[in-house]
């Protein structure tokens, strides 16, 4: 049934950042935005109208998640990325079976939508399970299981079966397309320059996405830089940036990669808090920016930020590129705000979300401005508005979220699972881990 | 009258931060503690029991803010540090009322207590009227009024007012001695060096406190530097660093100033968010540790950070650190912990506050844990549940505030004053100055 939701205040994450004031959005039975516009210039509607009280904006996308490392969460956080993968998450992930990957992608999955984070990239084992997970919730996702050589793991079959299944299911699938399947290659320095091949073959020829971590920290890849000139540059060489591509972290990177990202259409998923937290450096994003890269916003996985609040890298990623810069204009507010949104939809090629405008899948948030964030009140100037949103209110006040036009958050909870017992699920499975 | 306070896990805030299990916090009638440990070695006791079910930590010390400033937050935040002072910030503050002080501040203390912070250093206009403010919401501070050079303003009439106070009312006043009275000389760069000599020796007669903006922003106080080789070589010159000071940001220091620092006890009110939103730089966060400058962290005021949550500043001190190190291990969870209670404590000289120890002030902060960021529960290592406190949880789920004994947030609502109408004011206000 079609429906209108009536808010003070409607984002609609345009490229300029409009600020509508006493808007709608109308919703078709499909769960697609019909209109996005001030209330003034709707068309006629006898649809049930939902009258909101706070500001009303497009769901966050999360460019980058393994979002079942909610069951690892604070393990080992002091620890360098080498050591930390080494020595703490690839033991305890050698343990991890189907079940307790749902346990971990539900309770991610929840606690995004809890946040405002309608759609996450998601890179982790078990991806079947995860489609699963991520359905049961109604979040949305991008998901594959990752293609990486490891010495129990044959990447051939890896490949293979991503493909399988696209072929089986489709690229997208699920009510309101809430699942697209990609190709999860993990990166060039845990495959072979053929496995990178093979890899864009094969997503190309689906119209896949492929998600890489691509130069994520100093040290990890400078084999590949040594023998490359560097990543960006070998994944060019193996044909894989000729198709989709999400390329997360890509931290170290040299003027003509950044111009190579941006002649080859690379999206990246900006990772600024583990970038930090594992301290392996941040992402020129200015530059970046200034290139016409797509760029979107990443949490990573809760094992290293350590939660899957895509708010927190809205602030980081200004704030980090301010101090880099030394220049408090480098990035406004508001375009931060655009990166965790609309940017993140086109870092992973999608124009049907991030954004309220009429085709795209009505993915919103609605934000209690009751609140200290917002004590100046509503009736403020846009400028000082966002400020108060980005800077000051965050995911505190998330209250409702809808995904395809269907409500799955409702005054802070969960509607279609109950909160308790997915967390007791995902502590008896991190407990069994933790052994 | 005397109570008991049980919880799964407290954390007294130690210097080894220890993690309590099954522990109890006796506190006595006048608002003090007199036993905090496991409940299997306390002593007998018929006081009341007050059952927690999460974690009970000592209540953060924000070291540096100006919380009024609720009513100017999300105006011009970008720009840069002076031109923001010299366009925004000024010429709104020069219209500012006692009135508009006082609902600013309400709002600000009411907006600490919420994130679970029961202490504040604040520097701001209309003294009185803000200590009357935190008075009326239970909250804690040490403030003073901004000595200044300002065409309109008598500096020297600033600093007799301010002794004068101390005179009348004692360093230390009301209810759990909950204000302290302090020397706020704004800077060496809206200062004569007579005024930094003057401050210096009307505080040290009195034993109070100075605080003051040292070294924030790179070309602020180039002419100082200049001229006397640095901000704290002049502050030294003018025996100002004889007696307790407080030197919020202290952005631009050279081994040479850190070493004064050291060596003077002056404490570092170290605000990170402030810091990187107006590109002012990130401060000397581990040499100063590493000299033994006692450090606390600060937000500074609410129009540049925009809030006045301390535990994000817990996460950016670390994830700063590390970045600027490129030392994954430069600044643990459990260092940033310690840097916004007892660290806070110790930069402010106060040994009062910012732990669970016998004999100091019942402020303290029930975190409830049925929240996604400890879905791996409390049964987990200390270090683990630590990481998740403090990277995952934050103020999320601050849940019950005291102050000496005293609750004044309960289920995340204020007790004293009622919310709405401390936003109703201050949005008043905020309009009024607006205009």
């Amino acid at each position: 049934m079609s429906r209108r939701f009536r808010a003070p205040v409607v984002l609609p994450c345009d490229p300029a950042c409009s600020v509508l004031r006493d808007a709608v959005v109308d919703v078709a039975d499909d769960g697609r935005i019909t209109y996005c516009g001030p209330r003034a210039a709707a068309p006629d509607s006898a649809a049930p109208v939902t009258e909101l009280t706070g500001i009303l904006l497009p769901g966050l996308v999360n460019a980058h998640a393994h979002s079942p490392m909610t069951l690892l969460r604070g393990m080992g956080g002091d620890l360098p990325l080498v050591r930390w993968l080494n020595e703490i998450i690839w033991p305890l992930e050698a343990n991890l079976r189907a079940e307790d990957v749902r346990a971990g992608m539900v309770l991610g999955s929840l606690e995004m939508l809890r946040h405002g984070v309608t759609t996450s990239a998601e890179m982790y084992f078990h991806a079947e399970e995860m489609a699963d997970a991520v359905l049961s919730t109604g979040a949305r996702a991008v998901l594959g299981g990752p293609i990486i050589d490891l010495p129990n793991v044959d990447w051939r079959a890896m490949i293979d079966a991503a493909a399988r299944w696209i072929d089986a299911d489709g690229l997208r699938f699920g009510p309101g397309e809430r699942i697209e399947l990609s190709f999860a290659a993990h990166s060039a320095y845990m495959l072979p320059p053929e496995a990178l091949r093979l890899t864009g073959e094969a997503a190309r020829e689906r119209g896949a996405l492929v998600q890489i971590h691509v130069a994520e920290a100093a040290d990890e890849d400078q084999r590949q830089r040594a023998e490359h000139g560097s990543v960006p540059r070998l994944l060019d060489k193996m044909g894989l940036l000729d198709g989709r591509v999400l390329a997360a972290h890509a931290v170290h990177l040299s003027d003509e990669d950044i111009a190579l990202f941006a002649a080859r259409g690379v999206g990246v998923a900006h990772c600024p808090g583990s970038n930090a937290k594992l301290a392996s450096g941040f992402a020129r994003l200015t530059d970046l920016r200034a290139a016409k890269v797509p760029v979107g916003l990443g949490t990573d996985g809760p094992a290293s930020n350590d939660d899957l609040d895509l708010w927190e890298e809205v602030q980081l990623s200004a704030l980090l590129a301010r101090l880099s810069t030394k220049d408090s204009t480098a990035v406004r507010a508001v375009d931060a705000l655009l990166m965790a949104t609309r940017g993140g939809a086109e870092a992973l090629g999608r124009d049907d979300i991030g954004a309220l405008e009429p085709g795209r899948w009505a993915d919103f948030v609605h934000i209690d401005t009751d609140d200290f964030a917002f004590a100046a009140g509503l009736d403020v100037s846009d400028e000082q508005l966002l400020a108060n949103l980005v800077w000051a209110s965050g995911s505190r006040r998330v209250r409702d979220v809808w995904v395809a036009g269907e409500k799955v958050i409702a005054d802070g909870e969960p509607v279609r699972v109950e909160r308790a017992k997915a967390q007791e699920a995902a502590r008896e499975a991190a407990a069994r881990l933790r052994g």
